[in-house]
């Protein structure tokens, strides 16, 4: 797949999400109004979509079409939505500016963005458990557990505990690994894994997916860690350096800039070599790999 | 039942929630141990346990066994404590007791208490999906998607939306419903269908059951009420008052004590009259409903 395919490859499965989205938030007129205009402020503050695009990926990659995903790669994208919500706060990472907007308990308050962290979570599960109206409900209870497993203090939850215990102290290569493996990768690899599981695919299908997904989701975060070095407000849209102001632990400031590119390189490259069963199917995961080597923002 | 044999029923029904929480919730030690103990802390804090108790007495009231509905009984009682735990927050209630305890935030810290709560929810689902190894996954899916709507904004978080949105406020008695119905009885009522759906109750009675969790639900919430004007710190566990004290909307401020009891008994009654269809099985249920209208505490 060349630049260029995936740039529209891109763009349209964004326009499949956003529309998807759209429908599962409620309206912002819905009572209480409030707390829906802040879910759809932050859900719809400029995401790249990476994880539910990963998710229709994952299914196409198993012959399988778009529809069936949609509304777990919402979920997913809801998941996301809610941690970047809470981790903002003043308890957390107390930070004024997401994607160049304002973040969200800055426009609506703690209190109100506390709860619309919590709602997004409770919908993103209440949209994939309606799915099973469409696709089969064991498959459905599965790939829920998946989620949740990912989500929680074995997978996300956990990472952003770790990270936030270690702010200003001096951790092992071993932390680092764990915050990033857990933090960020875990839903990245659940996201391709949900694709694959509500698509169809065979055991051996599914497990190149869920190989694939651990190699790319650790190799996203570090090149997240490399953009945050490298970066600066009007690329990135939120305050560069940031990570180091805090003293939190990038993949840089452990083992130096460039063994650090050459090891989201090295990740990616397995990740291909991962899916190379899968053939032509599996291309686009593979160019949003390499894409994402190349990402300046 | 007699009002013994009612406290055997809780007694014995509360072992087995509790033991079963023991199992679903990640040991102490499990990595990363902080927020594992979170949410033991606020879990096993004294709870009295009325929701999950529901939920089997839901599946008792349609002929089932306990076993089936536990791990979805317990999802409940997490699902609750997470929002007691945010409840709670300095950004919210600010609260600093709960059940005479210090507040998850007050041991923990405002960071742990917010990932814990989240955990607690998201753990809540995996538990709910992971039961579709042993009950149908239709029936799952469905009871997930119930207890999620429930819970979210246009249940329990919407409710909560109001009541923070209203301290301070002179409100109409239509608001102080809407907060009532949504921020307790929601789930209250989600509670009773859970059993009597994965206990395989047909359609009527599971219309039965919910007509009669959405009139206890109002009324456990009208008796808290009174019993924050009327109680006392030693009884209560938090400062007696404190709804008042931050001027809450309460029932018996709009209503006055005396017709607040009144309504709570109607509710009540409502409510068993509601169950006279099931016969013997929902006794429990009934028991229950009376148990609340002379609980002091």
């Amino acid at each position: 797949m060349s630049g260029l395919s995936l740039e529209r490859y891109l763009a349209d499965r964004r326009v499949l999400v956003d529309a998807a989205l759209e429908r599962l938030l409620p309206a912002e007129d819905v009572p209480p109004p409030t707390v829906h205009r802040a879910m759809r402020y932050s859900v719809f503050a400029g995401g790249k979509r990476l994880r539910p695009i990963l998710a229709i990926a994952g299914a196409e990659a198993v012959g399988s079409a778009a529809d069936d995903v949609l509304p777990t790669a919402c979920a997913i994208e809801m998941i996301h939505t809610y941690s970047l919500i809470h981790d903002d706060l003043p308890a957390m990472d107390d930070d004024d500016y997401r994607r160049g907007h304002p973040t969200n308990h800055k426009v609506f308050g703690e209190a109100m963005a506390i709860l619309a962290g919590d709602a997004l979570l409770t919908l993103a599960f209440q949209a994939i458990a309606e799915n099973a109206a469409k696709v089969d409900p064991r498959v459905v209870a599965d790939v829920l557990a998946d989620v949740a497993r990912a989500a929680g203090t074995l997978g996300m939850v956990g990472g952003q505990v770790v990270d936030i215990e270690s702010e200003g102290k001096r951790v092992t290569a071993e932390t680092l690994e764990y915050i990033h493996t857990h933090k960020t990768a875990a839903l990245i690899r659940a996201s391709l894994r949900a694709g694959a599981m509500l698509g169809g695919g065979h055991p051996g299908a599914v497990e190149a997916i869920t190989a694939a997904g651990d190699a790319l989701g650790l190799a996203f975060q570090i090149v997240d860690d490399i953009l945050d070095v490298e970066g600066n407000l009007a690329e990135l849209g939120k305050s560069a350096g940031s990570d180091e102001r805090k003293k939190k632990v990038t993949y840089p400031a452990h083992h130096g800039l460039d063994a650090s590119r050459r090891e989201a390189r090295r990740l990616v490259e397995h990740a291909i070599a991962a899916l190379d069963s899968l053939g032509p199917p599996a291309e686009p995961i593979k160019a949003l790999g390499r894409f994402v080597l190349e990402r300046r923002s």
